[in-house]
C-alpha cells in the first residue's frame, strides 16, 4: 500500500532521478531539488528508460531551492559526496519537521556530512547496486541493477529501526529492489571491495572493467588491493568470508563491459569521489592500526589526477 | 695516454652513440654494431651535439652484423635490456678473444645476461647517470652529466679489478666522467632510488619529473616509494645512509623539467624496461624476505600498460 511519505530527492542524476521517478510514480509525493535540469524538467517532466518498463513522468514537484521545498519526511541525499560542502545549506529546510534523511552515496561514512546536519540518530544509509546513467537533460536511462541495501547510520543495539524498516516499504511498493540491513558499514566495505581495485584502476590505467580483469598483471593488482580492503574492513569490525574476494572476481568477471562511476566522473572532467572511496576507508582502518600501502598508491594517484584535472580546467577558464 | 683497447659498441641510441663517439674521437678503435642507423652513419657518419664540445665524426667502424666484427677488448652493451634476448647471438663473436662485457644499462642485475654468455668474471657494469637524447640518424644531442660509475659484476673481496681500472682510465681519456666503484650493487640500488619512483609515476600518471615534484600527493608517494626501495636495498646488502632519500629528493626538485627514459619509451611506443627496473629489484628483495607494496602496484601497472601498448601494436599493424 502506499503511504502518505513524502519525500524529498536532493539531486537529479541518475540516481537521484531514478529512485525518484519510481517513487512518484508509484504514487508517492516527490520533490526533486534540482540545478542544471530544473527549468527543463519543469517544462517536460521525466523521461526514464528502465528494464521495469520505460515511462514519462510530467507535472513534476520541482525545486530550484531547498528554501521552496516542503517539510519531507524522508530526503534522500543523492548528490555526488563531493558536493557534500553544500548539504548545510540544502538539508535544513526539508528537514525541518523531524523528517529523515536517507544518504544514498558511494563510499564510507559518508553519512557523516549529512549526521553534521541533522544528528546522527536520523540518518540512514544506503549502498545501492545500479547501473545508470544520465543520458540528457530530465532522462536517465537504467541499465541493470537497482538494489539498496539499507540500514540506520547509528543503529542502536542489533536492532533495525521501525524507521528504516518503514522506508524500505516505500521503496519496495515503488518496485525498488530494496533491503534493510542491521549492519549498514559491513555492507559499505563489502561494495568498497569493488569500488577501490576498480574505479581506482579503471582510472589509473584509463581501462574498462573487462580490460582489467583479461589482463592477469591488473587482475593479480586486484585481487591484492582486495585483500587489504577486506583486512581493514575486519579490523575495522566488519568481518567478511574469505571468500568475498574470489566472488567479486568472477562477478566482475561476467559483467557486461561497464566503466566504474569513477572512470566516468574522470573522463567527463567532474571531480572523482576519492575521499568518499579511498581517504575515509584508509583513515578508518589507520585509527585501528591497520595500513593499506596498496590502497594508499591508488589514492595518491587517484588525488594527484583529481587535482591536475582541477588546474587544467581552471587553466582552461 | 690513450691505450690500444679496441671497443666493441653493441647498439647506437642516445647513450652507445654518445661514449663511442668520444672514444673514437680520442684516437680509440671503435666498432659500432648499429641495426636502423648502419647505412646513416656508414655514409655520413655521426654528429655529436654536447656540452664537451659539438664534434661530427667520419670514417666510423660501422657493422651491420656481429659476424664482421673483430674481437674487442671491451664490448660495451648499450642495448636497452628489453633486447637483451639477442645477447646470445651478438657478444660471441666480439668477446670471442676473451675480451671484457662493459654492461651500460639501467635496473638491477642487467648484467646477468651478459654473464651466461661470456661467464660472469669476464663481464663489468657501468651505472650511468646521462642526459642524452637520440634525435635523427646518427645525430646524438647530449645534454647534461654523463658520470659513469663502474665496477665488476662479481667482484672478488673488496678489490677492484684491473680490467675495471684500465677500462676506466680509457673512458677518463676519452673525457668521459667515469669512476671505478668497488661496490656496484650499491651503486645500482642508489640509482633505483631515483629510477623506481620516477619512472615509474612518470608512465602512470603521465607527468613529467616537475609536475610529480610540483604536487604534493606524488611527492608524498614517490617520497613512500623510496622508502620501501631504501629497505630492500639493505635487506639484499646495500645499506645506504637515510639523508639519501631526501637528497634525491632535493635533487630532483632542482632539475630542469626532464623526461624519464621510462616516459620516454612509453610515449614513443616503445617497450619500458619494467623488468630490469621494477622486476628484478622486487624479485631479489623477496628473495632476502622483503616486500615492496607500494613498488608492486607500480610494477603491475606498468607491465599493464606495456602489455596494452603492445597489444594496440599488433592490432595495428
Amino acid at each position: 500500500m502506499v503511504t502518505n511519505t513524502r519525500f524529498g530527492i536532493i539531486g537529479g542524476g541518475a540516481l537521484g532521478g531514478l529512485y525518484g521517478c519510481l517513487l512518484a510514480k508509484a504514487g508517492y509525493e516527490v520533490h526533486f531539488l534540482l540545478h542544471s535540469d530544473v527549468d527543463h524538467v519543469r517544462r517536460h517532466g521525466w523521461k526514464v528508460e528502465t528494464p521495469l518498463g520505460d515511462f514519462e513522468l510530467a507535472d513534476v514537484l520541482v525545486h530550484a531551492s531547498a528554501e521552496s521545498m516542503p517539510p519531507c519526511d524522508v530526503t534522500v541525499v543523492a548528490l555526488k559526496t563531493t558536493q557534500n560542502g553544500i548539504l548545510a545549506e540544502l538539508l535544513p529546510k526539508p528537514t525541518s519537521q523531524g523528517g529523515r534523511v536517507l544518504v544514498l552515496q558511494n563510499g564510507l561514512d559518508i553519512e557523516r556530512d549529512s549526521a553534521a546536519v541533522v544528528g546522527p540518530e536520523r540518518v540512514l544509509g544506503g549502498c545501492c547496486f545500479l547501473c545508470s546513467n544520465k543520458v540528457g537533460p530530465g532522462h536517465v536511462r537504467h541499465l541493470d541493477h537497482g538494489r539498496i541495501l539499507l540500514g540506520d547510520y547509528h543503529p542502536s543495539g542489533e536492532q533495525v529501526s521501525q524507521h528504516a524498516l518503514a522506508i524500505c516499504d516505500d521503496l519496495v511498493h515503488a518496485g525498488i529492489d530494496a533491503k534493510v540491513v542491521a549492519d549498514l558499514a559491513t555492507a559499505r566495505w563489502k561494495k568498497l571491495i569493488w569500488n577501490i581495485p576498480f574505479n581506482g584502476l579503471s582510472v589509473a590505467l584509463n581501462a574498462s572493467t573487462d580490460e582489467l580483469m583479461d589482463n592477469p598483471e591488473s587482475c593479480a593488482l586486484a585481487r591484492s588491493l582486495m585483500k587489504e580492503v577486506h583486512q581493514a574492513a575486519a579490523a575495522c569490525g566488519s568481518v567478511m568470508s574469505g571468500r568475498v574476494i574470489e566472488t567479486t572476481l568472477e562477478v566482475t568477471r561476467e559483467m557486461v563491459p561497464y566503466d566504474s562511476s569513477m572512470r566516468l566522473d574522470y573522463l567527463n572532467h567532474r571531480p572523482m569521489e576519492v575521499e568518499a572511496i579511498f581517504g575515509n576507508p584508509i583513515r578508518a582502518a589507520i585509527e585501528r592500526g591497520c595500513e593499506m600501502p596498496r590502497v594508499q598508491v591508488l589514492y595518491r594517484q587517484l588525488l594527484f589526477l583529481n587535482q591536475q584535472r582541477l588546474a587544467s580546467r581552471i587553466a582552461a577558464q
